[in-house]
């Protein structure tokens, strides 16, 4: 999706989005980060709706209406006088599955190149999130989250076969690590790794990479995006994780107690 | 190196390689996995040796008199009627410094296309290995151990700067795997990561990749080989870490607590 400055644009455009994806046969579709507002403070506050507000009511109603789970990227959420970068995910009766609260908030200094501080805006959850559905758990977590390879290990040993992240990298750490990162967590933890960035806006204060991504078990790119707007299809072969697990134990040949502090 | 049937000529190779690569201005040289003998079981039982012993005296004394550090790749050690894959490495007086055995064992089973159980012919070491250098700190791990991130997540909380990898990835999990993991590892630590591979014999029983890697702590490969012999340099920037864990302080936002089991 390109985010625009327009709330209701947004919104507008991510139901035509979804109702697309759904009639082309999506039974999951998958938002990017902060899809209903820039990623940009000034919009924070005014963007920012309590649980539940008209963004996530949209997206409980068209989960229901089609039958499909919806991971709703994230929003500005405000409670109790904060704002959260919040993912809430829907089940197929529309009811909320989970919601997670991004826990590393992006403040970064490159000088010249890009300076960032999220967590002047937003307080960080404190929990790790993972879904139930009919197909597999599902781990979630936001841009940012997804450098922390402890978080990743986690989802992944606590069940999750698939880990969606929600994430807008840029310009700069973009092209140096997006691939990379979303294809060796994948590789090291043997699950499917999905991405889903907004599209490029040149002109915007952050600008995002693009690039959503949906990487395999084995570490293959098996659908990626251009920096477009667009909707980015993958199937999963779930049957792939118990084989390659199989083949290559890697969560069994951990040695714990090697790693305690 | 090109790693033979004979243990004569490998340490000849070996102690030549290192003459050239001090005479080059190297001022530490780094050894590939098992680079006294072939990668495979049967080699094991007479090619091991115990410490100290023939290739560990030519290591040291050859440390000492060119004044390098020494970092002897891995070799198969004696103790006790077990057989290590072990790394031995030397300070600039020829004494040894840190002494790693392979933690993980790579026991991997691709149908048609790659079988091989270490563990069947040898034990695990259960010891993290840090050296302690005019340089800085620098954290050791051979092949296989670099696929679990916990690991070298740990040698860089205890201070390593810079990891060293002795490693022989195979022709299909080195082309799918080999750079990501390496960058990765880079990246997520904010480390200089480096990878020395026995170069390739298609003759061999395991044939290895090839390929050693120099990585810097944002992730570019900032020295490559190909699948030949050949020696390898590279010159690493220190400053590059405080200078990057300063402008993307990961290590800094790391949420231990959640992360626990």
């Amino acid at each position: 999706m390109k985010v625009t400055g327009n709330k209701e644009q947004n919104l507008k455009n991510a139901r035509d989005m979804i109702i697309r994806a759904s009639s082309d046969g999506a039974g999951m579709i998958i938002l990017p980060e902060m899809f209903n507002s820039p990623y940009q403070a000034k919009y924070f506050k005014n963007f920012a709706e309590t649980y539940p507000g008209k963004t996530t009511e949209m997206l409980s109603s068209l989960a229901q209406k089609l039958n499909v789970y919806i991971v709703g990227g994230s929003i500005p959420e405000k409670e109790g006088g904060k704002i959260f970068n919040t993912s809430f995910s829907f089940g197929k009766n529309g009811e909320l599955i989970g919601k997670h609260r991004k826990i590393h908030l992006f403040d970064i200094d490159i000088k010249n190149k890009i300076s960032y501080r999220e967590s002047d805006y937003i307080a960080p959850g404190d929990k790790i999130t993972i879904l139930d559905t009919e197909y597999c758990k599902i781990g979630i977590a936001i841009c940012y989250d997804m450098r922390f390879p402890e978080l990743i290990r986690k989802m992944t040993l606590e069940g999750a076969w698939i880990i969606i992240i929600p994430a807008a990298f840029n310009m700069i750490t973009g092209p140096a690590h997006w691939h990379i990162i979303a294809r060796t967590r994948a590789v090291d933890n043997q699950v499917f790794f999905i991405t889903a960035s907004p599209a490029r806006d040149d002109n915007a204060d952050y600008i995002a990479y693009g690039h959503s991504l949906v990487c395999d078990p084995w570490g293959e790119i098996i659908a990626e995006s251009d920096e477009k707007e667009n909707i980015l299809y993958g199937i999963l072969d779930l049957d792939m994780i118990p084989r390659i697990r199989k083949q290559l134990p890697l969560l069994l040949h951990r040695k714990e107690e090697i790693y305690l502090p």
